[in-house]
């Protein structure tokens, strides 16, 4: 493989962005140093962010790709750099909960982390002008935005991501809530995990102190978003036996 | 079969007000000359609405049930009533779309009465507390609500209904645009459909003129329902070779 190399940017989000490379399959992604809140109207700078996300997304998406579940990550390029498969995103938002909390609370009615039996599952549509609506299997492919074939598959493989996180945070000694994930088409036509598993994208509770170690801290403004993510990056590095690269 | 009798009122509902019978099994359901919208918060007495639309669900249901849809319908008792077998009702709405409208096109803001290829079907959580929320599979098992078995069964029958729908609407020169229906369980646990089937739960559009002839005309204030309902069933009762009794 000849050295990746970054060229033009394709896109700026709200966590991350998105150069193209040298090589048209791969993709150049700069995890940003920023927090959005409320679709973005709330932005604000947080020392250390990207850098954080940045190393606990890698270190989650090798695990998985470890533990036999495929997905964008290629390597580590450096503290706040990842080069990823580029993929044709879904436009879609997976949801897995395995406790009720945020909108499904407030939607149902019911207690704050109430285990599930079976984890619920929940798709949003990704459009910033609809606001993410909520959607179900018989709208996205009335809309086509994705067929029967890719939900049933996109579902595979977020339950084996949820078992798998469990594990991982399960010896962290946090809950994992909830989480949200996207996937994207590749070249040859596979459904592949991409965007980010991170605090950001997932809802995490100490499970002896009940406190928040994800991006809620700063949803609520009830603590230090760096502090937190600083915790979570030294729990997920011991038990996957790495020393954190900062 | 001995004779049915009235007995106490249960509840009265927006369109209709339920009595026990004599017969633990029976249900005397008294259609309501009155209308709502907004969730109940708007009510205005509509002459004959109940009369109007007691004919057309009853019409409706034997047609179904002469198709091989049971349901609940027993008879017409008389010009307001309706004798139906009674069961215990899924808190589910199951709404069934050909075609974009309401909720769905201010939602997706896809083109008013844009076809789909295939029917899109929804789920409604009955709560007046909740407000009725969308909801899907994941959520309704998670919640209690009815088992995978029981929406695959609700999502079988739902089709079945659509087919027969759109086959006496298209007699009439009417297009189905999308329609409600409510199913509960029966003593010996079949899923069963019940409540009604009328214009103030289909959505119905002339095919020559594209006028409303459904409970839109009075959400909108654009028209008299008692006249489009009077044609409703003029037009209905033609094709089910009966004349009306009104
Ligand atoms: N492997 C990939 N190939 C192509 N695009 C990707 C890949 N992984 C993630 N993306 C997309 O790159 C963008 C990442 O940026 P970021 O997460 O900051 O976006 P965002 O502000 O959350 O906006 P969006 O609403 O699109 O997610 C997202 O649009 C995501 O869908
Ligand atoms: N066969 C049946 N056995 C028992 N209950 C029934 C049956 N058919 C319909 N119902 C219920 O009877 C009520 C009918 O009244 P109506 O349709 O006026 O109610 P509503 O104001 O729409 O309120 P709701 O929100 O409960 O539908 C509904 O609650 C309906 O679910
Ligand atoms: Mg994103
Ligand atoms: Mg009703």
């Amino acid at each position: 493989m000849t050295e990746i190399t970054k060229q033009g940017l394709i896109y700026t989000g709200k966590a991350k962005a998105m150069y193209e490379t040298n090589d048209p399959e791969v993709l150049w992604v700069e995890y940003l140093d920023q927090a959005t809140a409320l679709n973005g109207k709330r932005k604000v700078a947080i020392a250390q962010k990207g850098l954080l996300n940045n190393r606990i997304a890698s270190l989650i998406f090798q695990d998985l790709a470890k533990h036999g579940i495929a997905n964008h990550f290629i390597t580590q390029q450096s503290a706040y750099v990842q080069l990823v498969r580029r993929v044709t995103m879904i436009p879609l938002e997976t949801v897995v909960r395995n406790a009720a909390s945020g909108s499904f609370e407030r939607k149902f009615g019911v207690d704050h982390l109430r285990l599930f039996k079976e984890p619920v599952m929940e798709f949003f549509y990704k459009s910033d002008q609809l606001d993410d609506p909520f959607i179900n299997d018989s709208q996205i492919v009335a809309l086509n935005v994705a067929s029967a074939d890719t939900l049933a598959e996109m579902r595979r493989q977020a339950q084996l991501v949820n078992h798998r996180l469990q594990e991982i945070f399960g010896a962290m000694q946090v809950q994992l809530v909830d989480f949200k994930i996207e996937f994207g088409v590749t070249t040859d036509g596979k459904i592949l995990l991409a965007d980010e598993i991170s605090p950001d994208s997932c809802r995490l509770v100490d499970q002896t102190t009940h406190e928040s170690l994800d991006k809620d801290v700063f949803r609520k403004s009830s603590g230090d978003l760096t502090q937190v993510y600083t915790e979570v990056l030294k729990r997920l590095a011991a038990v996957e036996e790495e020393k954190p690269c900062i």
